[in-house]
C-alpha cells in the first residue's frame, strides 16, 4: 500500500471551468480586461465545481516551529521570538491575527515544536513533534519518522476543519534559511542566487547564510529527485506541516491560497512529492525575498499581489484574499452584454 | 485674482506622518516587512492628520463622455456603447457597480456629454457640457470655455459630496486615444511608445491610433508647458472632469485613489496644472495599457496592484481599496514589541 500523501488530488471540474470561462466572455467588459481576476474566478469554479463560485469560510492556520540552524547566526531575531510570537498570535496582536479578524477567518496556531516551552494558550495547539529541528549544518534536521509525524499531524488537522479556503502561514526564526536550502536543491541554484535578508539581516549575514546552505547541501548529498529525504535533511517542522496540509487540502478538494517565500517552497515540495495537487493552489503574493520569484516560476505560478511584503505568517495571502473576493464578486455580479443591452465589440 | 484651480492643496500633516512612521517601526514585525502597505498607511496618516487613519466613506464617481476622435476608427466598440454603459451603471450590472456594492461606496455617474441622448436614470447626473468632444484630428476637442465648464462642474460636485476617499472612474469610447495623445505630449514620447489595445483592438488599429495621435499633436502644436491648452485640444470631457475633481479633492483635503491609464493621465494633467496636489493622490493599479507605467513613473507613483486589468470605470482602484483597508487595519490593529513582550531584532 502506498503512502497516503501519494494519493491523487480530487479532480478539478473541467465542465464548471468551461462554463466559467464562457461566462467571463459575455460579461459587460472587453474580453480579458479584468486581467488575472478572471483566471482566479475560473480556477475557483473548477475547484468548487460550479459556474459561479463563492468563498465564505476562510481558515488560517499558522504552523510554528524552531530551527536548529538558528545557532549558526542566520537570523536577525533571537530564537526566543518564535514562542513570543505564538503568544502574540494568541493575544491577537500579530499582523495575521489582525487580518484574520478583518477577513472573518477562523484562526489556529499549530505549534509543531519550539526550542523554549510555550504554555497552553487560546487558539494554539501544541503538537511538539520535537523542540525545534536539529542544526542541519551538522546533521539531518529531523528523522524520517519525525517528518512523517509532521505530515500526518497536518493532514489530520485538515481533515477536521470546516472551511472553503485554506491559508497556511508559518513562524519560525531562521526558517528562510531552511526554505532557501530546499529551494536551492530543487531549482539547482547556488544558495547565493536565492537568499535574501529574510526578516532583516545585513548583507554580511546574507553571504554567511548562503555559505551555510551550500555547505549543508554538500554535507547531506540530497538531490531534487528525493523530495522526502530533502525535507527531512534541510526542512523545518512547520514547513513539513505546510507540505502535509497542502497535499491533504488537494485530496479533500479544499482550495489553498499560498502565502510567501517559505509557504511557496512548501508548495514546491508538496508538488514534487505529489504533482496531482498543483491545480488546487492559488498564490497570494510575490514577496521581497529574492528566491520567491524563482520558486513561483518553477511552479508556473502567477501571484496575485506584488507589495514587497516579507513578513510571512500567511499575511500576504490574507491581504490577497480580499482581491480573490473581488474577483468572485465581479464574476457573479456583472451583467452580460445581452442582459444589459450593451453592444459588443466591432469586428476590427 | 488667479483661477480657483491654481489654489494650493490642503497641507499634509507632517507631524501625523512622523507619528505613523514611528508607529510602523514598533509594531511586531521586522521593519519594512509590510512593504508598500506601510507607505499607504503613513500617507493616509498625513492626509487625515492623525497617527491611526481610517476610511469609512468611499465615494466612486464615473465621469462619462463621448469622443469625436471615435470617428477615426480607433476603438473596438461603437460609440453608442458609452450611453449603453451609463444605463448598465444605473442598473448595477457593470464591474464598478459590483465593486461599489462590495465596498459599501456611494456611487454616482456624471454624464459630461454623450453623442447619443441618455434618458434620466437613477444615480446618473446629466451635465451635458456638449454631445461629446469634437474630432481632435481636425479641430480642438473642446473650447476653453467648455474646458472651464468641465473643471468647474467637477469641483462643484466634489464640494458637495460626503466622503473620506474619492475614486474617479471614466467611461468613453475612444478615450484611450485621447489619454495617449495627452501623455505623448506630456512625456515627450512618440505615440507608438504609449498606445496599446485599449479595451481590445488589433495591432493594425493600434498602429493607426498612433498615427492619428502623432498627426493631431503636429496639427495643434501644443506643448507640455501649456497643460490647459493641451487638455482643450486633445482631451475629453470626462478627462477634464477628473482633472477638476482631483484638484478640488486635494484643495478640500479628500484623499484620492487614482484608477488606471486614463485616470492616471488625468492625474498627470492635474499635477501639471497644480503641482501642490500630488501628495493627495494614491495610485490603485498599474494596468495592461503600455503607457500606464510610463505615466506612473512620470508621477513618481508606485501603484498598489498589478493585475493586468484594462477596463477603466474606476475598477482597478476599487479592487485596490480593500488592500488599502488591509494596510490601515494592520497599522491600527497590530501590537507593538513592548506591548506584546516580543524581543526586537539583534544588532546584526
Amino acid at each position: 500500500m502506498s503512502a497516503w500523501y501519494l494519493a491523487a488530488a480530487k479532480q478539478l471540474d473541467q465542465e464548471a471551468r468551461q462554463e466559467a470561462l464562457t461566462r467571463q466572455s459575455v460579461l459587460t467588459k472587453p474580453p480579458g480586461s479584468l486581467g488575472r481576476l478572471e483566471a482566479v474566478a475560473v480556477a475557483l469554479a473548477a475547484m468548487q465545481g460550479c459556474e459561479q463560485p463563492s468563498l465564505n469560510l476562510p481558515y488560517i492556520a499558522i504552523f510554528a516551529a524552531d530551527h536548529g540552524i538558528a545557532k549558526q547566526g542566520v537570523s536577525a531575531f533571537p530564537q526566543v521570538v518564535t514562542g513570543e510570537m505564538i503568544r502574540n498570535f494568541a493575544a491577537g496582536g500579530a499582523a495575521i491575527t489582525v487580518m484574520a479578524k478583518q477577513m472573518g477567518a477562523t484562526f489556529t496556531v499549530l505549534n509543531m515544536g519550539t526550542a523554549f516551552p510555550v504554555e497552553p494558550l487560546p487558539s494554539v495547539r501544541s503538537l511538539n513533534i520535537k523542540p525545534g529541528t536539529d542544526d542541519f549544518s551538522k546533521q539531518p534536521a529531523m528523522s524520517d519518522q519525525e517528518l512523517m509525524s509532521c505530515l500526518q499531524a497536518a493532514a489530520d488537522f485538515i481533515d477536521e476543519i470546516d472551511a472553503d479556503l485554506f491559508i497556511g502561514g508559518e513562524m519560525g526564526i531562521a526558517n528562510t534559511t531552511s526554505a532557501s536550502a530546499l529551494a536551492a536543491v530543487m531549482l539547482g541554484e547556488q544558495a547565493e542566487a536565492l537568499v535574501g535578508p529574510g526578516t532583516g539581516v545585513s548583507s554580511d549575514v546574507v553571504m554567511h547564510k548562503a555559505q551555510v546552505i551550500d555547505a549543508a547541501i554538500a554535507l547531506h548529498g540530497v538531490r531534487r529527485e528525493q523530495p522526502m529525504a530533502l525535507l527531512a535533511c534541510l526542512g523545518g517542522l512547520e514547513i513539513a506541516g505546510l507540505v502535509g496540509a497542502y497535499i491533504r487540502c488537494a485530496q479533500r478538494g479544499l482550495p489553498v491560497l499560498v502565502d510567501g517565500f517559505i509557504a511557496t517552497v512548501a508548495a514546491l515540495m508538496a508538488v514534487a512529492i505529489n504533482p496531482s495537487i498543483r491545480g488546487w493552489l492559488l498564490f497570494g503574493h510575490s514577496s521581497a525575498e529574492p528566491g520567491h520569484r524563482k520558486v513561483l516560476a518553477a511552479l508556473e505560478a502567477e501571484a496575485i499581489l506584488q507589495l514587497d511584503m516579507r513578513l510571512g505568517e500567511g499575511s500576504g495571502a490574507a491581504v490577497a484574499y480580499s482581491v480573490v473576493q473581488s474577483a468572485l464578486a465581479l464574476h457573479r455580479g456583472m451583467a452580460s452584454f445581452a442582459d444589459a443591452g450593451v453592444s459588443g465589440a466591432d469586428e476590427v
